[in-house]
């Protein structure tokens, strides 16, 4: 099935069936009133919303028309938002560009960091920046929701865990990166909040494309309009959504709506290409870190400058028939 | 006033509003039913559970007996945690026993992680411990609790963000520390569930004892039974409560019921003295790690092993009476 929460003046938002072709919708907060009072109690409440969902789908209920730009990220705010790096390509070129070696710990000890969850964008909020200097850039990646995860889990195990998918663009602010990292405590003041699709579907959605807890299908990033990244996120991913699931939870319990990412999609391209422009046939970026690792490593500087007021990012992804699956994130940075 | 939540078989528990010598308590949930609920909407809830404060305290209404053990973390799970790392003797310390210096940028610009919050630990459960090889540990402090916070406000206006405080009880996994730090994306698997005091107050509460957004009184942490810390909360605070909500808010707005920690506190005692136990005439430590790096500053090797299951720890504050403020975190660590 096909969950929103549509902005309705409240923090949390209202909870909404979505038909399969993104056009419809039929309200489902008599069932549960929020995505996270669903996820909180979702053995009892999934079933009612897929019969919901079915009535939908055979306009057996009365729906009214969707319309993304009226979608607040699926959990505006969360309890938990943990992103992981399963695409190990784009750690890479990162070292790479700085002449670093990647770890071998990396390729089976995930990267992962604790985001700020209190306050997600909604899909086609404005990104608000303060200073263009903090290098504001988007990443493009797949996340999931979980129910409750006990301690320990293994990665199986995980996969029973993650009840919805959605795409996300974790806005990073690159300028600041550096200096937070070298304190040595991570993000903070670099990742400010990120948007999710307007759209959460149920794994069974994805169809084949859903296999191995990874999606099997091109995540499409546009930049001011054009093609930017077509990286496959079924491809050279290191890490499954199960395994970095798995990983959050090796000390801890994971509370129902733990929101886990897979870190910016990035392909390695034939050959271990490093990367191509769309336009020139490649695959792309996911975000701009990553061209501009690409012309360091080439050229010895980066010339595709961060994002400032003005500029756009659109992600999406369509399934084997060209039908957008989750809807699209698109945003504009603005002067805050 | 004081605010407390009890457990009532619900994720987010029930809200009730507890007499100042913490003995009583009367129901609030017809005001507000959790305490994020009221933090949503503080400015209109604030005043009606102010009056039904002054209600309990001049015993015109009915109350309950309150008891400690009965009560949630006053958040039992939040939209963010972060803590920062206000005491710099703390971080001084740890570089000191390895040989490294602290960055002089320390000093201006604190320290923050972002913490998991999605599943809080009771003031009085159990601390569950899969591994003791992952080096346990507590870490006694102070946490204050906002309401929504705009981005980029000054330290000054951050201070009138500060909606309540309250102790908590960092729990640390020291054994997995240097691994994740190592690794560069900050804490994860070596933070799991936190706990804090069973009763929030309003720092009108903690009367001439808060001054410039610190608390001018020494934080009780016991270990097994003993006198183990006794750290001034209002001595070597390089940074206040309200530097760190502001930090928290540089690049983005923080959400109503986001938690900020003061970082593990200590004190250089005098002249310098990193520190000496309490049953000798010092202010002992608010956390293991410390009085183990006093020990290899010493005599090279830390003697001082973490906590195992069975090992128990206490955090209180008392006023200037002797009353207690918060209620007592105590907890033991169990097998997981």
């Amino acid at each position: 099935m096909k969950l929103a929460t549509l902005k309705d003046g409240t923090r949390d938002g209202k909870l909404v069936v979505v038909s399969k072709d993104l056009t419809r919708y039929c309200a489902a907060d008599n069932i549960a009133p929020t995505l996270q009072a669903a996820l909180d109690n979702w053995d009892e409440i999934a079933p009612k919303l897929e019969a919901l969902y079915t009535d939908v789908e055979h306009q057996a209920v009365p729906t009214e028309r969707f319309h993304e730009r009226e979608a607040h990220s699926p959990l505006p705010r969360a309890y938990q938002w943990a992103d992981g790096s399963a695409y190990i390509n784009h750690v890479e070129l990162v070292r790479k560009a700085r002449g670093a070696e990647v770890p071998e710990s990396f390729y089976h000890d995930p990267l992962m960091y604790q985001g700020g969850s209190d306050n997600f964008l909604a899909p086609r909020d404005d990104i608000p920046l303060k200073d263009t200097k903090w290098g504001c850039d988007m990443e493009g990646e797949i996340a999931v929701v979980t129910d409750d995860v006990p301690m320990g889990v293994t990665s199986e195990q995980a996969a029973d865990h993650i009840k919805l998918v959605m795409l996300v663009n974790d806005v990073s602010l690159r300028g600041l990166i550096p200096g937070e990292l070298a304190k040595g405590f991570g993000f903070f003041q670099s990742k400010p909040a990120s948007a999710f699709s307007p759209v959460a579907v149920t794994p069974d959605e994805l169809g084949d494309a859903w296999k191995g807890s990874v999606i099997h299908l091109p995540l499409m990033v546009d930049y001011n309009g054009k093609a930017f990244g077509r990286a496959n996120a079924g491809v050279d991913a290191t890490f499954s959504l199960a395994d970095l699931v798995a990983h959050a939870a090796k000390t801890r319990d994971l509370g129902a709506g733990t929101i886990i990412g897979s870190g910016t999609v990035s392909n390695q391209g034939p050959e271990g290409d490093p990367g191509k422009p769309v336009a020139e046939g490649g695959l792309g970026y996911s975000c701009i870190a990553e061209i501009r690792m690409i012309e360091t490593i080439a050229d010895g500087e980066a010339k595709t400058r961060f994002m400032a007021p003005g500029d756009t990012v659109r992600v999406e992804m369509k399934d084997a028939e060209g039908h957008s699956i989750f809807g699209a994130i698109e945003q504009k940075v603005v002067e805050a």
